[in-house]
């Protein structure tokens, strides 16, 4: 029996959602509750492996359990425990699938948001939640330079080192950028992301919004295909996986 | 030299705003900076004093410099002291004031925001920040409820024991309860609160929101004049001092 699991959780104290010998990760958490309803081993897969210090809002896996239950109950017996263990996850939602439902492959979409905090001020409330940025930003300026990334690319030069993707051509189908309060909001939305594409794009963009760039840098960056034409990755901090769409 | 000093902190690991012996506080955060400034000590003086785990959007104090000094250099004073100690405090605003404005004395309005996570699922992301209440509850009778308490009234009944008001009789201005997301936000507006007040009108109506109360049993509390005739006082880690007004 196959289930649709909707995860909430607060990276800042997680080595991220994949597995790690040196620390806690969103896989070994609902793995090991999974371990213990089937009765052997078996594997969590997400729709994407968020990166330490993430956060999400709506993460999707799928689990196959050895029995069929109740879907509260599958929810109820993940976040007894989670709460139990004081574990920063959260199991919003769980569903049906048929078995070739696959978090990962039939995903059709995916929604990041990052958060960026634009005053003078750190944040008291938000440290690990938000991009502190103290000095202003042009909106406009970025939302110019954005427009440029929109579309089928090679994002090479927004890359990871470590990114394993066969390639670096991805289609782009939204940045979204809007003020909300004191707070600056990229709403990303891609169909599949090369490693820190997301981060690196946003790192970039912010030195349009602060002048270092121009808008029209961002076409020569692109297409240098070069990690180093672009800006750094921004922290991991202020980045949310919000939505899978299937 | 007085200055105005609005404040920002994320109350989950503090005692609250009062000096304590045994843990962090915001005074002391404050003070110790302070004391720096001035090469002496002296007194910070809020508009109220938060109980422990409580957070704060804008609360406000004053303080008395032996110099005059420019407003964002008392800002970057506080903040890079604040930040280098990794404490949950920031300083948003500084304002120079006359020598008879009070941050306590002579507020007009103090604005409180609770926020009660209403779902199944517990949160992740935002566990110290909301009282999660997993049964659903009926917005529209709880502001049935909450229209009783508005106005002069003596509130004995929503007052904690360790209330050092000299009068229980206080004007509440508004009680706005609306739905954001998830969330059921309480917005609750006075001159001036008891100790305890929104924290246990809060759990008073979420009884009314879960059916163990009906509205109209909020007026028969008021006039119990009896602290016992009330519900439980909501947690603390929902509870925000969102302004304050002179």
């Amino acid at each position: 029996m196959r289930y649709k699991l909707t995860i909430e959780y607060d990276g800042t104290t997680l080595l991220g959602w994949q597995r790690q010998l040196d620390g806690p990760s969103v896989q070994q958490y609902l793995e090991e509750i999974l371990d213990r309803l089937n009765g052997f081993h078996s594997e969590i897969v997400s729709a994407g492996r968020t990166d330490a210090g993430v956060h999400a809002l709506g993460q999707v896996a799928h689990i196959d359990l050895s029995r069929q239950m109740e879907l509260w109950k599958i929810r109820e017996a993940f976040n007894g425990n989670l709460l139990a263990q004081n574990a920063p996850v959260s199991v919003l939602e769980v569903e049906a699938v048929s078995d070739d439902f696959n978090a990962r492959f039939s995903a059709r979409k995916r929604c990041y948001r990052y958060r960026l905090l634009n005053r003078r001020a750190p944040s008291a409330l938000n440290r690990s939640r938000v991009w502190w940025v103290p000095v202003p930003l042009d909106i406009e300026a970025m939302r110019q330079g954005a427009s440029f990334l929109i579309g089928h690319h090679d994002f090479s030069s927004f890359r990871a080192a470590a990114c394993q993707a066969k390639s670096p051509v991805k289609t782009l189908d939204k940045i979204d950028i809007f003020q909300d309060g004191d707070e600056i909001i990229f709403e990303v939305e891609a169909r599949s992301f090369l490693h820190h594409q997301v981060r690196n794009i946003v790192g970039t963009l912010e030195m349009v919004g602060d002048g270092r760039l121009q808008p029209e840098d961002i076409k020569r960056i692109l297409k240098a295909r070069d990690r180093k034409a672009a800006g750094p990755t921004a922290p991991a901090c202020g980045l949310y996986l919000t939505r899978v769409l299937y």
